[in-house]
């Protein structure tokens, strides 16, 4: 029913011109701020819910909207009004022999399906970028949140509709039950992708029932190599960051791996800066050897950890890195650092990562940093669109072929 | 196991030269002609098998090798290996505000798994196009053609070890039971993405089935508009030739509309051009007023007929044939026959197929037409690659970026 609806109200918004789509945006944003004590009494009350229910402060946190958050959602639509429409992009064209003029042209998907977890401020990302991209969007948040996102989504839809596009381009699914994230998993024909973003419990079983396209997001079990050749004050500055200057996210380093040939040199300077960081190193018997190093089994190195925790090991060589890579990354994002082009070179090759980094932190991987303007998540597959997406990586494309009573 | 040794295998093709994997394209093509008589030979069993079982001339056909067709598959690798190669081409890339160097480069998905039915000739294209874009191939033919295939994968898999890399990048696997494709759609991790090429039940079947990545392809009910303000004659030429120039193939054309303003003048015509071509016009009330039409049901306006049958209906205005579209097309081609320049630019806005085409043959949907010079198949779906694919489809991408020590 509410795919339906969405699949109706996509066809109009797939033609919709770039200032119609920027109007909206741009009264979106106006409608948070107007909307704000409604959004701010609403999420009041899945605050009160989620401490009466006991969870932990960070979720909390995580749930929370202040005047300043939804201040901060309302720039974020801003900011996607400011970026180029990708819907009517050329991607490639030429005249084919016969005189045929092809194009190949950027266009939505149709309706996109989020399922995401707990934070109130996806609800308004993902709704701008969607629109934008000409999509219509169907928001499946979390349950913990539903007082928030109705509240959030009511602004939405009647900015849209006040700026003369279908309110249904923005619907809210109930989170009461999982029945529906089922039935978006099941919605094939009426939802063209789902991008399920938060923890991998979720995106796994997304990725296993849904008969929808996913686009997988965001499990990062991240690696930092520090090779024979690096700079070791660089690779000193660049672990301690990707460890701890956000724990919390998908791009966050979880493991460490060092060349033999520097681990004398290199682990106990790394090993005190962590700890003085407040981080736990699980280590493999070199590591081991230093105080407060404590034993890392095969599960912490297959481990996002998402804490002050990261796994380490000495590797004899560059090619023992990229082995043991292969086998526990979860092809988000790998670090090499090293002075040496033929090492770096060969890295970036060899390692089948969305992003891979050379004497740079595993934080970088990101669409902010990138210069994309917005991010709706980071592709974790190969499929579709791979490390962080913007506006581009949701659409798809067609081809546009003009002649003149052309036969073969 | 097999996806296992494939998966390892792909790991040195991805790093192989564009002159090494050229090399072994060579080699393959002159290893079809070496082999020739073993070929044939157990291409005649396959034969004989489907002759004695009863199969139709038109499918025993589709199994017939012969040195000609050999000499064609043989061409075809040696056309592929004339084509750049896809692996490493930067797709885009900048310098950032901080001096990062950010790049976006092709890179091969690892393995592919191709399910495909009877034709042979699709075990030497799929292994060409696959080597050259540095993707390990599984190939799950039709148990039909199990002796043809294995032949010609005996003698694809000594050409690329001469050529110096590891044959286990081309494997067929057995057609023997179903239990082969079951596992080919469960090896995630092992497999990164299944390509079925075949009739609409396999292809659904594998969509439905696969926890693999999967990319749709070639389900074809293609639609041909005649407009109020189209040249007649072209649109006579363009029906003609969409529906008849070849009926088994998927760019075909399977339902015709028209516009009410020119069906007295155009339906006499068209149904007798159609009919004089052999071919059962299943009408609405108004082509069903012209002798030799029978009625059209809805089954019918969703069907695709592959054979000398087309759908027909008379629209009142162009709004109507883009909603009978939107309804019964697979969303493949569709096109539109008119002068008129608003007609033509509202349809191929509104028409959400993978290609639209504008006073042309729905026959021009095609890799080779396009200028591609290769193809895997026609994908019909919007994730990833829509349309016919060539070697930059059967890629993904990774993103490199290169610092000096940067943290966040």
């Amino acid at each position: 029913m509410l795919a339906e609806r969405a699949r109706a109200a996509s066809h109009g918004l797939a033609l919709a011109t770039r200032a119609q789509k920027d109007r909206a945006l741009e009264a979106m944003a106006d409608a948070l701020c107007t909307h704000e004590d409604a959004i701010l009494a609403a999420n009041a009350e899945d605050v009160a819910r989620a401490e009466d229910g006991g969870a932990p402060p960070n979720i909390v946190d995580r749930l929370r909207l202040t005047p300043e958050r939804l201040a901060g959602m309302a720039q974020g639509l801003r900011e996607v009004a400011g970026l180029p429409d990708p819907v009517g992009e050329v991607v490639r064209g030429s005249t084919l022999a016969n005189g045929l003029e092809l194009r190949q042209v950027r266009v939505p998907f149709g309706v996109v399906g989020m399922i995401y977890e707990a934070r109130p401020n996806v609800t308004a990302d993902a709704a701008g970028i969607c629109l934008k991209s000409g999509n219509a969007v169907l928001l499946r948040g979390s349950s913990s949140a539903s007082a928030s996102n109705a509240a959030i989504v009511a602004a939405l839809r009647s900015a849209v509709a006040d700026a003369g596009l279908e309110s249904d381009v923005v619907q809210l699914v109930p989170a009461d039950s999982r029945d529906t994230v089922k039935e978006l998993m099941r919605a094939r024909g009426l939802v063209d992708v789902l991008i399920p973003r938060g923890g991998a419990g979720l995106i796994r079983s997304v990725v296993e029932e849904s008969t929808v396209p996913v686009i997988e997001t965001g499990v990062g079990n991240c690696h930092v190599y520090v090779d024979r050749a690096a700079d070791l004050d660089k690779a000193l500055a660049i672990v301690v960051n990707a460890k701890t200057q956000r724990t919390s996210v998908c791009n966050a380093a979880e493991s460490l791996l060092v060349h033999a040939d520097v681990a004398d040199a290199f682990l106990p300077r790394v090993v005190a800066a962590l700890q003085d960081a407040g981080v736990t190193v699980h280590g493999d018997a070199a590591f081991q050897a230093l105080d407060g190093v404590v034993p890392a089994t095969d599960e912490d190195y297959a481990e996002e950890y998402l804490s002050l925790d990261i796994s380490a090991a000495v590797v004899p060589d560059l090619e023992a890195a990229i082995r043991h890579i292969r086998r526990y990354s979860s092809q988000h994002t790998e670090a090499i650092v090293t002075e040496d082009l033929a090492a770096a070179r060969h890295f970036t090759a060899a390692v089948d990562s969305a992003a891979v980094l050379v004497n740079a932190s595993t934080r970088f991987t990101d669409g902010g940093e990138f210069g994309f303007g917005a991010e709706i998540g980071i592709s974790t597959q190969k499929l579709h669109a791979r490390g962080p997406m913007g506006l581009p990586e949701m659409t798809s494309t067609k081809y546009v072929v003009t002649g003149d009573g052309h036969v073969r």
